[in-house]
C-alpha cells in the first residue's frame, strides 16, 4: 500500500481530551478519528490491525469447534421483555422506536437473540453441544465515553455462546473457551491476568475476566502473593474472621483489644467543620479503624406483581469501618438490585437532619434499615456522626441501634488476606479485554430453549457466554506496547509488517529499485506500506516511528552508495545495512520469526 | 466443518410470507433466520457466502487502489443537518436520541461521514485523488420490508467514495469504479445489465445501476434493441416527438389523425359505474389513447426562509394519456420535491366534487395548477372525467383549460422508441445490486471539504459514491441460480465447495476413510462440509441438494464395495464413481476450474 493512497496526515499533538498515551498515539497517527463522543472512524491502518486480531480470534475459536454466525444489531424489545432484561438493562441500552412505533434496541449483547436462534435446532440431546460466536459492531450508550476505544459507545466485540445438555458438559465448554482465550492472549504476546469477576447484568454462576495489565487500567485486580487466587476488586471477598485472628496475634493490637472490652460512656463531641474521615481521624487523634462511616443508598429493585413489573426504591444505611470503602457491586448483588446509588446531600439532610459528614446510625429522623460490614461486628466504643451538624458521638456500640446484620460489603484492597486463606493480596491494574460467563439455565428457562434428554424428558439447555472486546484490545495493546516516539506493533498484529521510507521519490533509479523490492515483498505475501510522499527524510522517519510497523526499510542515495538499504527494527531501534539482493530474504526471515 | 457443529436443521416448507423462491430456499436451508421484519440472523453458511463475496469485492477494489476503512453506524444529526439531508431523508432514516438527548441516526449511507473524515487530509491538490470504501451493516427503516434479504431493514453493504481535484479526474474515478463493478459481476458469473438511473436522495449528476436480471426483479429496465442505451424505467425518457413522426407514418393512424383535425363539440356523457380507463375504453369503444387520465398529487418541497427550513405542500393536477402511466420519479425530479404522493379519495372529492374515476381538468372547484405529459400536446377531441360522478366529457381540447405546459412525466415502456433515437425499447426485470453516482461538489461545498489547487486557490473536492448491496446480492444470486431441489452455488461463492454425505457414520471403517479424505481436502485448502448426522441417506441427499454446494461426495458401503465414492455435481447432477486414491486429486481439479 502506498501512503498517498491511504492519504492520512499525522499530527504532532493530540487533543487534550485524550488522556491515555494509547489514545493520543492512535489519534496522532490517524489510526482513528472521533466522529461523536465514543464513536470513531477506523482508518485503514486501524482496520488492518482489527482484521489481524479478528483472524487470530477466529483461528483459535475454530480450532475449538466454535461456529461463526452473524446476528442483528437491531433487536426487538419483545425478546428482551421475555427475559425481563428490557427493564433491567438501564440507560446503557439504547432503545428506540421504528417508523411503525415498534420498540427496538441497539444490541449491547446477544444472549436473547442467540437463544432464539438455536431453539429450532435443539429438539434432542443429540443436537447438542453447540457453540456459536460472532464478531460484530455493538453499541452501548455509555454515560461518559472516554479513553478512546477503551470505553466507546460503538465498538467491535466478539461474543460467543455455548449450549450444553448438562452442567458438567457446560463446564467443559466454559473451560474450553477459557483455554481459547488463553491461547489468543498468549499468541498476542501481551501481559495479562485472569481474575474471578462479577456476573453483572449478564447473570449466571461463574465468570472470569481477562485483563491486560496497565497502569492506566480502570480495574483493580487483587491477586494472592502465595496462591493462584485472583479476583477483580469489584467482587473480591474479604475474610474478616481471618483478619481478626491475625489481628489478635499482634501484641500491640492485643492490648488495645483488651482495653476495648470495657464499654465506655457515650459522649457528644463538637467537631466543627469536620467533614471527612481523614479530618476526623486527625482531629480526634484516633486511627481511622476506630471510626465508622455511615452511608445512605437508594436500592432500586423490580418486583413482579400480578404479571406487572414494578420498580421499588428503598433507602438504606450501610456502615463501614473508617479505613474501608464500600463496594457497590457487593451491595447490588446482596440486594439483587437493578441499581444502587448514594443519596444526594439533600436527601441525606432530609433523613438525618445533618450534612453527610455528620451522619450516624443513632437518632435518625425516619425508620430506615441499617446494615453493616463484617468488620464492624466486633468493634466497640467507636465514633460515628451525631446526625447534628458539626457533632460526632464517641464510644458507640452495635447495641446502640438496630442492625439488620453484618455482611461482606467493603472493597477488598492490597494487603488484605487472600480470601482463600493463603497469603495476602497484591494489587494490579488491568484493562478488561475478555469476560466469560457460565450462565446455567437463566436464559433458556425464560426463553424456553429446551431439548429432550435421552429419557425423553424436556430440559432447559445449559448456557455459557464469552465476550472479547476487539476494538478495546487494539488500544490496550498500544497502551502496553509503545515508546516515546510512537506505537510498537507486535508482528502478528501490525497493519503492515514493513514500512518503506523512499527518501528520493523524484530519483527515478532509486524509485525503480524501491518499487521492485516493494512488489517482490508483496508477491511473497509480506504486507508493505510504502511512504512515497514528497517529504523530508526526518519527517518520514518520525512518522514511521509513530505508526509503529515492526520493520523499516530506507531507500536513499546515501545507503545505496554504500551498496544497500537500511533496515531498522522498530522495537529495538537496531539498524543494519542490507545488500539489495538480500533484502527480500532478510525480511522474509524476520517476518516469520 | 461438521454438520453437527453447525447444528442447523432444514425444513420442507417455508413460511407463506416468503414469496420469492430465493427467500424460501434460504429460509428452508437455514442460511438465514428472521428475527424481526426485515432483520435476519445470518447463519454460518450464509456468513461464509457473504465473506466470499466480500473478498471478491475487496480484491477488485484493492486492484483499483481503493482503500478500505470502517465508519460508524451511529451518526450525529449535526453532520446531516450541515448538508440539509436530516430533513430531506424521510422516514427511511431511523432517527433517535441518546441518553443525553443528542440526536443521531443509524447510518443509511455515509457521504457526510466520509467527507468529514477526509477533510483534514486534503489540504492540497497533492493529497488527491483519494478513494475509500467500507463493507458495513447498514440500517434503513423500510416501510414494507419484504423478499428476505432483498429489501431488509438491516443489511450489509459496500459503500465507496472518491475524491478528486477536477470533474475530469472525478469522471476517471467514476469510470474506474464502473469497471470494478463490471469485474465483480463478471467474476460472479451472473447475468446482469447496467442502466442509467435516478440519483434520488443521494443527489449528483450521473448515475448507473447494476442489475441482476430476474423475473422477480422489482425494477424494470428498458434497453434499446438496436443501440447500447439502457435505463431504469424510473428515469427512462420518452421521445414523444419521435413517436409522433413514427405515428404519422402508419397508414391506419394517418386517417385517424386527419379526421381529428376537425374540432368537435364537447358533450357530457353519462358513464354509470365506470371507474377505470379500461372500463371507459370498453364502454365508449374508444382506444385508451383517445382518453386522458387526470391525477392529483401532493408535492412536498422544502424552502429555506430566513435560515429556517420550511416544508411546503402544493396540490397539482397531472394529465397523462389513457394508455400511459405516470412516473412519480420524473414528477419528483421535475418539482425538486422531497416527496410526491397521490391525493386520497377524500381529498380528490373535496377538490373536484367527484370520485377519482370521474375527474378531469375542467370545472375544478379550486384553483390548482394543471401539468400535462408531452403526449397530450398534440391530442385533440379527447375524453376526460367531468368532475361529476358517473359523467365524462368528450371532445375536450387543450384550449379548454389552462395548462402550465407539457413535460416528460410518463413511464416509458417496452415498445417505446429508444430515447437515443435508435431502435425500440425492450423490457427486462432486474434486482438492483449496485449503484454508482457522480456527485460533483454537492457535499463538499456544504461540508467545506476544500483543497488548494496548484494556483493556491481554494476549491471544493469533486466526489463520487459507489454502493453495492452485499446481502442483497447473495439472495439475488440464489434467485438466478437454483433448481426445484434447492440452491446451486457458483464455485466462487459456495460456503463449502464440497459436501460429503457420510452414509454410515456408525461404520468405523467407512468413517475412518471419510475422515481421512475430509482432513486431506481441508489440508489442501478445500472447504468441506461433512454431514456426519445419523440420518437416512435419502434425507442427507435432499439436504445436500437444498444447501447447494457445487460438489457432493458420498461415502457409503455400496459404492465403496465398487471401489470408490460417488461424486455428484450439483448443477448438472452428473454422477461418477471415483477411486478412493483419486478423490482428492479429482476434487482439486474441479475446484480450480
Amino acid at each position: 500500500m502506498r501512503w498517498t493512497n491511504i492519504g492520512i496526515t499525522t499530527t504532532k499533538e493530540a487533543p487534550v481530551e485524550a488522556e491515555l498515551i494509547s489514545h493520543q498515539l492512535l489519534l496522532r497517527a490517524a489510526y482513528i478519528k472521533k466522529m461523536s463522543q465514543g464513536i470513531f472512524v477506523y482508518g485503514h491502518l486501524a482496520l488492518r490491525v482489527i482484521r489481524n486480531l479478528e483472524n487470530i480470534i477466529r483461528q483459535e475459536l475454530d480450532k475449538a469447534n466454535a461456529v461463526e454466525i452473524s446476528m442483528p444489531m437491531v433487536q426487538s424489545a419483545d425478546l428482551w421483555k421475555s427475559t425481563g432484561r428490557w427493564d433491567k438493562m438501564g440507560d446503557t441500552m439504547l432503545r428506540f422506536k421504528n417508523r411503525t412505533q415498534q420498540e427496538f434496541c441497539l444490541g449491547p449483547t446477544h444472549e436473547e437473540v442467540v437463544t432464539e436462534y438455536i431453539k429450532p435446532f435443539i429438539k434432542s440431546y443429540k443436537n447438542l453441544p453447540l457453540n456459536f460466536y460472532q464478531i460484530q459492531t455493538k453499541y452501548r450508550d455509555e454515560i461518559r465515553p472516554r479513553f478512546g476505544l477503551m470505553r466507546g459507545r460503538e465498538f467491535i466485540m466478539k461474543d460467543g455462546y455455548s449450549f450444553d445438555t448438562s452442567a458438567e458438559s457446560a463446564q467443559k465448554s466454559y473451560d474450553s473457551m477459557y483455554k481459547v482465550y488463553q491461547n489468543i492472549f498468549n499468541r498476542l504476546g501481551v501481559s495479562y491476568r485472569i481474575v474471578q469477576a462479577d456476573t453483572g447484568d449478564i447473570g449466571g454462576n461463574q465468570s472470569h475476566e481477562f485483563h491486560l495489565l496497565a497502569e492506566s487500567g480502570e480495574d483493580i485486580l487483587l491477586v494472592s502473593d502465595t496462591s493462584d487466587f485472583a479476583a477483580n476488586s469489584e467482587i473480591c471477598k474479604t475474610l474478616s474472621f481471618l483478619e481478626k485472628q491475625n489481628f489478635a496475634k499482634s501484641e500491640d493490637k492485643d492490648k488495645e483489644s483488651k482495653k476495648d472490652l470495657t464499654k465506655l460512656d457515650q459522649k457528644l463531641l463538637s467537631t466543627p467543620n469536620i467533614k471527612s474521615i481523614k479530618d476526623l481521624s486527625k482531629f480526634l487523634n484516633l486511627k481511622k479503624d476506630k471510626l465508622v462511616k455511615t452511608l445512605f443508598f437508594n436500592i432500586k429493585t423490580t418486583q413482579v406483581e400480578k404479571k406487572e413489573v414494578k420498580q421499588n426504591i428503598e433507602k438504606i444505611v450501610v456502615l463501614v469501618r473508617g479505613d474501608h470503602d464500600i463496594n457497590t457491586y457487593k451491595l447490588k448483588n446482596f440486594f439483587k438490585a437493578l441499581e444502587v446509588s448514594l443519596l444526594t446531600e439533600e436527601e441525606v439532610i432530609a433523613l438525618t437532619g445533618a450534612n453527610p459528614g455528620s451522619c450516624g446510625p443513632i437518632n435518625l429522623k425516619e425508620k430506615i434499615k441499617i446494615y453493616a460490614d463484617f468488620s464492624i461486628e466486633k468493634m466497640i466504643n467507636y465514633t460515628v456522626g451525631a446526625n447534628k451538624n458539626d457533632y460526632h458521638i464517641q464510644n458507640v456500640n452495635n447495641s446502640d441501634f438496630i442492625c439488620e446484620g453484618f455482611f461482606d460489603f467493603r472493597l477488598a484492597v492490597a494487603g488484605d488476606l487472600s480470601p482463600d486463606g493463603k497469603g495476602r493480596l497484591v494489587e494490579y491494574k488491568g484493562i478488561e479485554a475478555g469476560h466469560i460467563f457460565y450462565l446455567g439455565t437463566t436464559y433458556s428457562k425464560k426463553l424456553k430453549a429446551e431439548f429432550l434428554d435421552s429419557n425423553g424428558k424436556t430440559c432447559p439447555v445449559e448456557m455459557g457466554c464469552y465476550g472479547l472486546g476487539v476494538s478495546r484490545l487494539v488500544q490496550a495493546i498500544v497502551e502496553q506496547s509503545h515508546d516515546e516516539n510512537g506505537i510498537i506493533w507486535p508482528m502478528i498484529l501490525a497493519p503492515y509488517k514493513v514500512h518503506i521510507c523512499l527518501l528520493d521519490p523524484k530519483d527515478e533509479e532509486i524509485s525503480k529499485l524501491c518499487d521492485d523490492i516493494y512488489k517482490d515483498l508483496i508477491s511473497k505475501g509480506v504486507s508493505v506500506l510504502l511512504d512515497d510522499r514528497k517529504e523530508r527524510p526526518g519527517f518520514k522517519f518520525k512518522d514511521a516511528d509513530l505508526l509503529g510497523m515492526p520493520l523499516r526499510l530506507t531507500f536513499g542515495a546515501r545507503s545505496l552508495k554504500e551498496g544497500g538499504v537500511e533496515l531498522v527494527e522498530r522495537k529495538t531501534q537496531e539498524k543494519q545495512l542490507i545488500k539489495l539482493n538480500e533484502v527480500v530474504e532478510t525480511i522474509l526471515k524476520k517476518v516469520k520469526q
